[in-house]
């Protein structure tokens, strides 16, 4: 990217208002200096929040809009009413090519209805995907898709694959990520029809991946792979369950170390030791899903994420436009693209 | 359950043989002293396990076998060449009522194909289920199905309710359980047809339940709901990806509190606080996955499981076979029975 990266930035989403927004927009320049930022909302909050943030507003631009989407809202009603949201509003300023990314911390069913609209999916992909970074044993994995598919066949899959990997590529820093799709067990005969072809194509495909076939649940969080391949339900499912599970762990944890005098002065004796573990299963040290696929790219913080998670997800936004993932899944899919003996989908054609 | 309750073991599954199946036993046995055994496997290595378990010895019978079914053995060949293994006669001593329940620590697939064809579907069940318990942040909650069925109609979900519900109102003790359908989120709208089908049928259904409607991963593993209703794909994911989150965390932990000479110092002052965590999320804890919606009862044990896992297991298959649970289930059964409008599973009929 030789110009500067621009963030359109939906300042309105989030359960933290823009106030939380701008302070995530700020830290993420102290990391990216050059990062510039157009910051869509409401023009007043907008200007109140940059007064903490002076450096901020040297590098952004305010467009105002009285519109947005609200949590509650459906993405059918969105997808009428939301053009002119600071979320659509943002969207199309990456469409516009006004923006190298849109990151939002609002609606997430919304986001992606948008998003698709406006932006369209990209040549050679039947359906964009939802992926993030997920904690895992050995440091993070690559998982999509994490809902923006509930059901999905052999070819979304196969192209989940495609585009996880060169996330991989982008975040993690790898050349030739592990590749595995996401079972109930590892033995071929494993799984559903849908899964059981896509491993067949993967296997053959002259990737720059290394498939490892099918991962277990628990080997997936223990950190076998590099990238998790699944349809949006079982990804959201596993992700969720993976979050809680870290979030009630965390809290029995914290009980106990309350509980007596001797488990509160081991717990302060411990307490450097315990702040990378914190910190490793901390979603905020992973927020930013990204929406693949699409002609653009779209970020999605969590809602409830901290200043610090904004900046985050900031961070992959500029990552991933730096690196221009979009033309390395097109440039991938041409390698496979011979083997793709199905037809296309016609749901997404449509 | 009139006479003594009688459990028919499979001593040749699991990875720690004979020895750890009639440790397990033995300890099961003083729980539970009016249980009596019939020992399924190599007499040989049955008499010398029972040589350190006399009390054991006084209340179980040996019943030879050569023939056993290996963790590498597909359910096929089970089914074709198993009917005299460990596992099989086991199986085939509930069914003729010689014994209450039959509990494994081998192969699953082969266990639950071999349960299936030996003691029949129960009337009004389209297919089992793989139940078991989970723990979860209030204290534990049932899952299921947890890998019997990679994909589920609503008819099937709706079946799985009331299976669930009545091992909830066993194991648990309660009288009216809350179920909840997993799903990618809690509106009505969300998810596949089968789920919302199934919830529309349980929404009406005058059962011993509380309905609590979707649930999504992170709040069931926060003990949201006392049952949680998934299909086979989506449960043995979240049920591993649960496990391997458990199992990371605690590894992160040890691997802190043994880094500095504070934080190890810490981890000693506070292990009494410690132990309740640890027992709380140990697999060995909540071992005993039940097959339900058969003509009989069947537990299977995780391979790996200590002798007080196996001890578990055989608790659980106790405390079933005592409440009669599959009289239970068909009671509910007949109290939704004419809501059900879909037709029965051809495949399942067949």
């Amino acid at each position: 990217m030789a110009v500067e990266p621009v963030v359109a930035m939906d300042v309105m989403g989030g359960d933290g208002g823009p106030k939380l927004a701008l302070a995530g927009a700020s830290l993420a320049r102290l990391r990216y200096p050059k990062l510039r930022f157009k910051l869509f909302g409401d023009q007043a909050a907008i200007a109140a929040g940059l007064a903490a943030h002076p450096a901020l507003a040297q590098s952004a631009e305010t467009i105002h809009t009285d519109d947005v989407v609200l949590a509650t809202d459906r993405p059918s009603h969105a997808l009428r009413r939301g053009q002119n949201s600071s979320m659509g509003l943002a969207i199309r300023a990456v469409a516009a090519g006004d923006a190298h990314v849109a990151v939002s911390a609002g609606n997430t069913g919304a986001l992606m209805a948008m998003a698709k609209l406006i932006l369209r999916t990209q040549e050679g992909i039947d359906r964009p995907a939802l992926a993030a970074l997920l904690p895992t044993g050995r440091s993070d994995s690559v998982m999509l898709d994490l809902g923006a598919n509930v059901e999905c066949s052999s070819q979304n899959l196969v192209q989940f694959a495609v585009m996880g990997a060169a996330f991989a590529r982008t975040t993690l820093g790898l050349s030739k990520p592990r590749v595995a799709l996401l079972n109930v067990g590892v033995e071929e005969m494993k799984g559903t029809e849908e899964l059981r072809e896509a491993a067949e194509v993967l296997k053959g495909a002259e990737l720059p991946i290394r498939f490892l076939g099918f991962v277990e649940g628990d080997s997936m969080i223990l950190g076998d792979t590099d990238v998790i391949v699944t349809d949006g339900f079982s990804g959201n499912v596993a992700l969720k369950t993976a979050e809680g599970t870290a979030r009630l762990i965390t809290r029995l944890l914290a009980d106990a170390f309350r509980s007596t005098f001797f488990s509160r002065l081991g717990a302060a004796l411990a307490r450097g030791a315990l702040t990378s573990l914190k910190t490793h299963v901390d979603p905020n040290s992973h927020n930013g899903a990204v929406f693949l696929g699409l002609n653009g790219l779209v970020v999605k913080s969590h809602g409830g994420a901290s200043a610090e998670g904004m900046a985050n997800a900031i961070g992959v936004a500029h990552d991933l436009a730096a690196d221009g993932i979009g033309k390395k899944i097109a440039a991938d899919l041409a390698l496979i693209g011979p083997r793709l003996a199905e037809p296309r989908d016609p749901a997404a054609a449509a």
